[in-house]
């Protein structure tokens, strides 16, 4: 595919100030990659000035919800410039997202062009500092205007990015959700669609009045084992071995999951994924067999877990942080920033493009 | 509220030709009505000429789906010009709607001032056969650019509308979708967010490929008692007695369903509000009990099911159209078109604008 590079997007990059604050994901890169599909195939890809996108009032992505997308991150590697990590995931999982609401997958090579050109461009605008780096956010949508209940015959995607701070949500204290659900069996929860993040906004409201941080997700078929959490995967110590939720339909197979299985797995830690009853957990936690809980995902990479909430009752965990969240979390950051050794091929170098 | 009427719809709305064919939903009446969520206020309203709009790329509803829609038609009222079918209940439903995704909820006074000049507006683009109407669709979204999984802070509100014929599914054959879901218990199907359209996706094109024209949607809870249609609810005639699946949580509330409830038992129909087993209904239709089956909705009105699909297995309705749906039919079209009485007060009558 070619890519055309508007000289507009240039100057906006040349033009743009990094500011002093960074947050995560509010502050975007000036820049944006679009490609259209339409009439079964898809459209050149452009590299425009970031800028609002003009949808049709009847775009079935606004009334149906017709759309997915992907975040990854971009750091500075070493001294060879800028580095992605397993960007090919995040591409296979955005075609299996796009499937399950009927949207033409984005092939592998267009969206890892999208990612490229954006990042090689945006190479300025990776942060330095460990933890720091460039959140890419590749998204699909419908946008044909026209209101029945079908697929849209037309769609956009682009990819967008955003320099971010080091998302450090601290020790997690999380709220153990046993009403609402964010997907339903049979329903979208291992796709990354925006359904499922509208659906957990009532929850995460009423915890954050509570106090908390994060939901627990259940599972909405059982209700009683544990599936994640609105936007990481979670994982447990009991006596010094690995626990996560096995991957069951409703929860988001995570890249950064996936990763740490291996990296554990490779430490010699003893892993088990499988299906972990909430009041099992809860009770692991009061007795002190499961020392330490955490969440990851590419945001947080790996966040401790300091306190699960059911009800009235509060569950401390030992550690928090505790040295297993610690040691993968290290063991994850050494590759991805450059000080290690990257013996899983997990590195994908970009290129970075002279302005 | 004022509302602000921008010359450019005037004069959009004059120059407007009607095309000859119609469809449903997807010619697009020439203005839109659009008022705006900020800083904890509403803005003042303005009818525009329909137009794209201008959305962030980060926007909330395009990668977290907060947003919500409603749907209600306007119709020709006998001599008196333009009326609309309990809209308040929409009001209501969006407001709940909106709450669910923690969107403010668009004031009953706002919403009905919008439908109203949207529809004063378009009189002369209500199309004037029986059955044909000018279908208004408001909807609200999140336009606060910002990647975090939070409420947006900034909405958007809009009405658009679509002239459009009188939609005949004909006799529909109902496919019983046994794997997929398209809302969760605890989720989001009792509201009108698009989320749930987005999950039925798979399942329409997967049974449109089977040859059939709905999916039947199960419970997500038990999944074995009937819920309703992607767009309509569901009935059934047994032993002459109506049945409709009980508001579960999972099910939306149609005004349609309701305002049928209301006539059937003002007819003296025996009426039963309660939990239909699917593999109860599939016996007592195979049985000759069940004798008919329908949907309702505004989209459709009232449309006969000839017959359900479970796997391989067919099961035909002995009546379709039965005449229990076609006496309920036009009972409602007849109050909707002003050939009837209005004994429950469910017209709402608008009040021409001139241009
Ligand atoms: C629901 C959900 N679960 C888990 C994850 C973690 O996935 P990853 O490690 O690929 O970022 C995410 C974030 O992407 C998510 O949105
Ligand atoms: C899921 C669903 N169920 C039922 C209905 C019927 O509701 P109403 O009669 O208010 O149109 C609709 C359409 O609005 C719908 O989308």
């Amino acid at each position: 595919m070619s890519i055309k590079i508007q000289p507009e997007a240039i100057a906006s990059l040349r033009g743009f100030e990094m500011p002093e604050r960074l947050g995560f994901g509010t502050v975007m890169a000036p820049v944006m990659f679009r490609a259209r599909f339409q009439d079964g195939r898809w459209s050149d890809g452009e590299l425009l000035p970031y800028g609002p996108l003009a949808l049709d009032p009847a775009a079935k992505v606004l009334h149906y919800a017709q759309s997915c997308f992907e975040g990854l991150k971009a750091y500075r590697y070493g001294d060879e410039g800028i580095g992605l990590f397993r960007p090919e995931r995040n591409a296979a999982r955005m075609a299996h997202s796009a499937q399950r609401l009927c949207m033409p997958p984005v092939p592998e090579s267009l969206f890892m062009d999208a990612v490229n050109v954006v990042v090689a461009h945006c190479a300025g605008l990776v942060p330095g500092n460990s933890g720091e780096s460039l959140y890419v956010r590749p998204f699909l949508m419908g946008t044909q205007p026209d209101l029945s209940v079908t697929a849209s015959r037309a769609y956009e995607f682009y990819v967008i990015a955003s320099p971010s701070e080091a998302y450090h949500p601290g020790n997690m204290r999380l709220w153990v959700e046993r009403e609402d659900s964010r997907a339903a069996v049979g329903g979208t929860g291992d796709a990354k669609v925006g359904g499922n993040y509208a659906a957990s906004l009532q929850s995460i409201s009423r915890l954050k009045a509570r106090g908390y941080d994060q939901s627990l997700w259940l599972n909405p078929g059982n209700r009683h084992t544990v599936d994640e959490l609105s936007g990481m995967n979670f994982f447990a110590v009991m006596d010094g071995a690995l626990h996560t939720p096995a991957l069951n339909g409703s929860i988001l197979e995570g890249v950064t999951r996936e990763s740490l299985l291996t990296l554990a797995r490779d430490a010699g830690l003893e892993v088990h994924e499988r299906a972990i009853d909430i009041d099992d957990l809860l009770q692991l936690v009061a007795s002190g067999t499961c020392t330490e809980a955490f969440a990851c995902g590419t945001a947080a990479i790996v966040s401790p877990i300091s306190e699960l909430g059911d009800g009235e009752q509060r569950y401390r965990l030992a550690q928090a942080p505790g040295p297993v969240a610690m040691q993968l979390r290290t063991a994850l950051l050494d590759i991805q920033e450059g000080r290690a050794e990257d013996r899983f091929g997990w590195m994908h170098l970009v290129q970075v493009a002279s302005l």
